[in-house]
């Protein structure tokens, strides 16, 4: 499962995903790399905690290095790409040093996460190992307890931070659809499934898996704005689960 | 995390994510459930090994009472709802007498998976735990080492037993996207996306995380039919990683 993209000698950048926030829904091999780790890396807001490490807190031992990449929270529209240049360096160099290093990410690495900052700027240098983690989105259908997507359905998963024509157009092509990042998007994203008459099949969850989760219908959601860890989930229509499944597509 | 839909007192069903096949991308909630299960059921087809059991094989401990749900592999286009429901009985009945019942699902229960025949037929009389687990989705994005989606683009998930002419407007419409359950229908959806010039922006993953796994380009592949277990991913074109992307989405 690695890939060394040269020949040269040195450590592999391990993008590792540690879930959606419940720390026993970490993988396995993802417990395995990180309690043995030399040097890991994350990302920190400036101005609090990391998300991804307080994930596995208790899995890291004492005397692993630690690299916080702080992304400043507070500028909004504003490319933090000098973050990731000198996060890169720092890792570069260690890499180039010999030395392995795990970059922690929330939910999965490749699933809308800031590690593709990092991989861009180091994958061609140095070999990379992707471990895949528990996403965001099964983990929310999962505690709202109704399948995501089904037999031949088509599922989007669609940002809300979209314009609000083009979130509207997405939504109206939709079967099944996660809205994902939504946060201070709540009332756009509110009126597009409004004027869709989609409201009432649209189930809201927020902080999924961590103690102070919550999940409901989006109708009783009313705040104007909701943590960036929530997510609405839009249920397929007009097909009813069980017998009317057929199996065709699972009979290959 | 656990819903008891009524006051019955009774075991609850787990439907346990095993996640793509590599046993060490078990989460490790997943692996104390099992190992200390007295009731595993999976799916398997009649005329071969579970491959949901077989991810977990070296979990189950010695005594574990197994349920197989037997599934005919041959009939195509015909609902085998009667299997379910067999099975549900079975399953019910235990969870009636006050067992727990876990049921092994391939990536998670609630990606596109058969477990929610059972979960349709047995939710609204017993307690129901979903632990989700690492999906196909992402582990094929991490075999590959390419990101998934980023940013803002609208990821799409779609299956290939669809229509041509819907499957080739799904694609269309789509930024990113999984074509997933590829199996017989690749020349249906090497037709598409050939038609829709998006041939050299695709990538192929059989078996993704298994020591039997293959990744290449799509064009690559010359085969007329792949394994039921086999993705296409579909990389949003036309915009560059790295510096030209914003981080508006993530600045709450």
């Amino acid at each position: 499962m690695t890939t060394t993209r040269n020949s040269t000698p040195g450590g592999i950048l391990y993008g590792v995903g540690v879930g959606p926030g419940d720390p026993a829904l970490l993988p396995l091999k993802a417990h395995r790399l990180i309690s043995a780790a030399d040097v890991l890396a994350y990302p920190a807001p400036d101005d609090a905690a990391s998300f991804a490490r307080s994930i596995v807190a208790d899995t890291i031992a004492a005397g692993t290095r630690e690299i916080r990449i702080e992304v400043p929270m507070r500028t909004e529209r504003f490319p933090a790409q000098d973050v990731y240049d000198r996060s890169a360096h720092e890792i570069g160099e260690t890499l180039s040093a010999g030395q392995d290093v795990l970059v922690l990410c929330e939910g999965d690495p490749f699933f809308y996460g800031s590690f593709m900052y990092l991989f861009e700027r180091l994958a061609g240098e140095h070999a990379v190992e992707i471990v895949p983690g528990v996403s965001s989105l099964t983990a929310c259908a999962a505690m709202l307890q109704r399948p995501l997507a089904a037999r031949n359905d088509m599922l989007s998963v669609i940002p809300a931070p979209l314009e609000e024509s083009v979130l509207k157009e997405r939504l109206q092509q939709a079967d099944a659809a996660a809205i994902i990042k939504v946060g201070r998007h709540l009332p756009k994203v509110r009126r597009c499934l409004v004027a869709l008459g989609l409201l009432e099949r649209a189930a809201y969850v927020e902080r999924a898996t961590l103690p102070n989760m919550k999940t409901c219908a989006l109708a009783d959601v009313t705040a104007e704005s909701v943590p960036y860890f929530s997510m609405i989930l839009l249920y397929a229509g007009g097909e009813k689960w069980g017998e009317q499944m057929g199996q065709e597509d699972r009979h290959e």
